[in-house]
């Protein structure tokens, strides 16, 4: 019998860690491996190797003075131990990435959280966007994650992105370059030009199945950006 | 104005960590949630306050010496801090509970994990599977958290149960006095008597979106269960 060829397209879900407050949004990620799933596209998780800049007790809602995680290792919770290392995978592997939110984007994968507009993403992350983005291949970003997008192609193509309704967030993504648009919790903003589409989620208190429309809208955005093919 | 009352009805969802290796399997309780909201019914995140059995580094698959998280703050991670002691509630403010699987319902809630058919469980888990019980209120329970039902119940009600296809792990359902019936990873089993639904999701080596099918089903079942009300 000949080899089966895997012909589903692959999409890079890149990982900040494991939970919204030092690392991923734990639904947004879990509702993007379920959506991508759903639209037979071919989840691949990364993440990079390195300590998180906090560790945040959930419960209390406090950082945990001493404490230290390893972004990749707490990663690997949401991806049952199926990941990939950020600094080992190329844009030429995937077809397209979703990058889910949490304070994690903000923090690991960029200094958003304390730079604001002046931010720079980990060199990773730029490298592999920056490698889609050249190739045409379509970018999703959850919930706080346009900030990563913004800080690396802001300036280069001034994407359409939405972080929800926050006005200060959205002032910030404009000062990177990027053009804000406002949209609610159950929606994605389509940047066909761009190729970017972005949903707001947990920038919202929201309720997770409203998350999950979102989420749900970006996936299918995605899916139609890749039939469309990338010229 | 007259207060709003709300009438949703309350499902409590038993988390047991946050990965499944030492905790509550993750995508198992993100999609309860999203399922059992839905459903327009309201979770309610509950777990012990008490060390985690181990903590196991997902990543490399492997315990972690000297290494201890607690099972609540964890927790705390899937629940975005939202959640509540298991110790502080009871049967009478729920209408329904769903236990998430993961070896945190083997090693943390029971341990089945390390003692099969003689397991026990925590006894706050044991007294709120026991009170909705026999309040004839509704149980849910995916991959391998039936067997805490089992411990609970088993003798008590010889509920049907499904944890999949294993053997060795239907055996010692069986040993603790439960029914096994084997179920594929998008299908649940429901015993209408015992008002007990199963779903055995990551039992198997699965896709997320059959995992979510698994869950939805489960879901579907508690919902119908809670409409036709307990008698």
């Amino acid at each position: 019998m000949p080899a089966m060829t895997n012909t589903k397209r692959k999409v890079a879900v890149v990982l900040s860690g494991c939970g919204f407050l030092d690392g991923a949004e734990i639904s947004e990620a879990v509702l993007t491996l379920y959506w991508l799933d759903r639209c037979d596209l071919e989840p691949v998780c990364v993440a990079p190797r390195m300590m998180q800049a906090h560790v945040v007790d959930h419960a209390a809602k406090r950082p945990v003075e001493g404490a230290a995680r390893d972004v990749f290792v707490e990663a690997a919770r949401i991806a049952r131990g199926r990941l990939r290392d950020l600094a080992e995978v190329s844009a030429d592997e995937f077809d397209a990435a979703v990058l889910p939110g949490g304070f994690g984007a903000a923090k690991n994968l960029s200094d958003f959280a304390t730079r604001g507009a002046a931010a720079t993403a980990h060199p990773d992350v730029a490298r592999l966007l920056r490698g889609l983005h050249a190739q045409r291949k379509p970018i999703g970003a959850v919930c706080i994650a346009p900030a990563v997008v913004a800080a690396v192609l802001g300036h280069e193509c001034h994407p359409e992105l939405t972080i929800g309704d926050d006005a200060d967030t959205a002032a910030a993504i404009e000062a990177m370059g990027a053009r804000h648009r406002a949209a609610p919790v159950d929606r994605c903003v389509v940047d066909r030009d761009n190729r970017i589409v972005s949903a707001p989620a947990y920038m919202y208190d929201a309720r997770i199945r409203d998350v999950g429309a979102g989420i749900e809208q970006l996936v299918n955005a995605l899916t139609e950006l890749l039939a469309e093919g990338g010229r």
